[in-house]
């Protein structure tokens, strides 16, 4: 009798310490909160040249494409190269994203003006931008890195990534942003400036 | 000596109970994943009436000023009201800002092309979208409720707002971004479309 409630304490404390170690375990596998994320998000400019995986591109999309449009309209669409030979070919044709050399993928944010709340090419463009952030906070939260190097407004980078990449005309490539594995080099900035925020009034 | 091993024993397993209590209970408090944050956000446009407070409001402020922006150039300004009586006037001169009305405050994130880089109107106003999404992330992630109302590009919109708060002509209002306590009945959308992802190429 004695022996057996030896093994029924030996058992429950084992129980505990599994459940323990296992909330201990999620706790560190947990993903970063949102605000951690938001400030340490940065620019990406060097990565280590490893590739990305589908599943990673998969889950910094659906990021993309929880972002809020303007009566619901998302007026966007995704090009997603990990091609390289095509990674090359933007890298080679645009003057600020040479860093697509060494990334993995790139994602260009394209804004749709036909499909915009009153077909206005604003909310086109400030949709998909949104949609461009939480690509590039995503991406940051799963330990990637990410940087968006801009196409629009520039004519000539828009054509060189229109013919790159066989975008039609009336479909604006807002950018072109590389992902890929960061070397830790890259560093986020503070901008936090109090004499930007005015209360009340201008 | 069996009593003493006993103690001792019943001692280590409380030990063990309360740093797994507390371990689950850190979990609970922890604010939410950053992936969480994005796919639960949604245009909040039901609030209680209830106060936001200071800290609140500079949480989110800090989380936009956290955006990216080109060159660096933080080409933004944030205009903030708790004022009830600012709040209503705005809320009256909108027309899809009722929500104001039980809002705890308001967001106005403005663009300032003359600060942007090139002075380029284009990226004062990408910038400033980006700062506008983490301020919708951030209201997400401590629990309040917020929705972006457009301002720009309607030029009644933004002669309302610049009149309210006295902004200058060269300053555009991008938005106003009623913030508060959410009801609960406002939920988020699933956008996820995989037609809109192109591997490759358009």
């Amino acid at each position: 009798m004695k022996k057996v409630k030896c093994i029924i304490g030996a058992l429950a404390v084992l129980v505990l310490m599994l459940g323990a170690a296992e909330c201990f375990a999620q706790q560190n596998v947990k993903a970063p909160d949102a605000l951690t994320v938001i400030h340490s998000r940065k620019s990406v400019r060097n990565f280590t040249g490893q590739a990305v995986s589908r599943e990673a591109l998969d889950t910094v999309l659906r990021a993309g494409m929880a972002a809020p449009t303007a009566v619901g309209r998302q007026p966007w669409a995704f090009v997603v190269v990990t091609d390289r030979k095509t990674l090359d070919t933007l890298r080679d044709g645009l003057p600020y994203a040479k860093m697509l050399g060494k990334a993995g993928a790139a994602i260009i944010v394209c804004a749709m003006p036909e499909k915009a709340h009153d077909k206005k090419i604003e909310f086109a463009l400030i949709d998909s931008t949104c949609a461009g952030e939480n690509i590039l906070l995503a991406a940051e939260a799963i330990g990637l890195g990410a940087v968006w190097t801009a196409a629009y407004p520039y004519k000539d980078r828009m054509d060189v990534v229109r013919k790159t990449l066989r975008i039609p005309d009336d479909v604006i490539p807002l950018n072109v942003i590389p992902v890929g594995h960061p070397t830790g080099i890259d560093k986020p900035k503070n901008k936090y400036n109090p004499e930007n925020i005015r209360w009340e009034k201008w």
